[in-house]
């Protein structure tokens, strides 16, 4: 998985610090994880090659997390899309979005589609051969829900030396791979096992914005390879933090610790900080594997 | 007048070419005139003391116009204005930002005044003592109307010169500028004429866009000061400016010649382009005072 933040800051955006929007590159796929305004410019900016999205994941309709997507459906019309476009977001997007292009004249040339969300348990939104996105259900001033975005194992890695050892033919290796057994010239039959390793863990990803601090995703993210949790505030603002329903460096990495996942990406500062270093300092003082999150950051994981 | 372009390029925002967005200083008001996503940013960008607008006129409800606004909005909010704010535009604009504020439970701490505009005649859409915005109305593909900025001549300038050989003390210069008579020392009147001079025609400024090539514009804005009217294409293109209702630069010349205006600033180019002068060489054919537009330009009139 390889995950660019597009942007990464709170409330409004500036020159140099864009609002949320993330993108995950996971076999074959590109996800677009929400969409604050300025976003289509910042994909430009980092090269993202967007006419793959096809999914797209609103957490909420605070603007800093959606004011972007519709500047974002139009120009994919201007540049001639073709590829439906699935969007995933709380129950009134659609609504939102179909307005606006409704009052300019301007409906797409190809299949936007719409689903909305309104559970607030965990569901699954999408699932194909590789991969699986569930919701996470946050606690926030609207409606919210984080992303879990989840490999799943396919295929078994081939025992390369017991192949060659055994004499097998590489005809057969990719219904190995696919967990097939193999005859033997012999007649004997070579059991799947004794050609193949145990494939390791499905990575994952769980995208964790906005919300207060709220242990009962933990059971939800639980072994993620990596996981991006708001942190708007740090300890020394909790009374902000309570009030606006946020989380701060520190509830963060509890949430990271606890469902011990791989690592933990901060993010969504709050504009009276100027040093996001100290988000990780705090962090840190849970769990150890903090990385700060910023405009164009590429993590591969 | 001073007028700062934030954008002035077609259809999809990038990094470097941002969509419509002016600013106009104009006898203390800011007017922000059209709002393309990433105004925002613009207004930040440019330094412009942004809290100090009080009225927005929007020319049209395509994306690279109006999609910027909500976002402002928004921020306005989280910035904690308190002063009310009105905005101009086409029918439907007060549905399109207010649904995006209610869907994301946030509704302003200040008062927000739309003013739907549907009349296809020119009509006075804002006056105070100083100055007076009157529609112009264009045709797009979408209801679209341009605005004429003008100026009230509210005083006479003093003649220094005849009040002082007649030795007028300096307190009645207020009352005379606003058109008042003085008695002299031997009880004689002296006439406001004989101390003021004519004042200068007042200045106005028409923007433009977007429109076909639309003569019947000519006589709104006769005589303006400065013009703004948008160029997406050269004539090689003409049959495109036809199909999607724009204009080329050479018919953007051809009605500031016939409007008789003081200058004419080009932009709203086309992503096909990438010598601007080209647009300005083209209009010069017919007029000569071109201004080529770009984000940041500034211009004094």
């Amino acid at each position: 998985m390889k995950l660019t933040i597009l942007g990464c800051h709170s409330a409004t955006p500036r020159w140099d610090a864009h609002p949320t929007s993330q993108i995950l590159e996971v076999k074959g796929h590109l996800f677009l994880i929400d969409c604050g305004e300025g976003t289509q410019v910042q994909l430009r900016r980092y090269k993202v090659k967007f006419a793959r999205i096809k999914h797209i994941f609103i957490s909420h309709l605070h603007g800093d997390h959606f004011f972007g997507l519709v500047g974002l459906v139009s120009t994919f019309r201007l540049l001639g899309r073709e590829a439906d476009l699935h969007i995933y977001g709380p129950k009134g997007i659609k609504e939102a979005i179909t307005l606006q292009l409704k009052l300019g004249k301007s409906w797409t040339n190809y299949g936007l589609y719409f689903h909305e969300l309104d559970h607030t348990e965990s569901e699954v939104v999408f699932e194909d051969d590789s991969v699986i996105v569930k919701t996470i259900p946050l606690e926030h001033r609207v409606y919210t829900n984080g992303f879990l975005i989840s490999e799943k194992i396919t295929e078994r890695p081939l025992n390369i030396n017991a192949c060659r050892n055994l004499g097998i033919d590489k005809i057969y290796f990719n219904k190995i791979k696919q967990g097939g057994d193999v005859k033997a010239e012999d007649g004997s039959v070579i059991k799947n096992e004794t050609l193949t390793l145990e494939p390791g863990a499905p990575k994952s990803y769980a995208f964790c914005s906005d919300t207060v601090y709220l242990p009962s995703i933990v059971p939800i993210i639980k072994g993620a390879t990596m996981i991006y949790h708001e942190t708007t505030f740090l300890e020394s603002h909790k009374d902000l933090a309570i009030k606006t329903k946020h989380s701060t460096a520190k509830e963060a990495a509890i949430i990271a610790r606890d469902a011990e996942v791989g690592g933990l990406i901060v993010g969504h500062y709050s504009g009276r900080y100027n040093d996001y270093e100290d988000f990780k300092k705090e962090a840190q003082t849970v769990f150890e594997n903090v990385i700060v999150g910023y405009d164009g950051l590429e993590v591969s994981f």
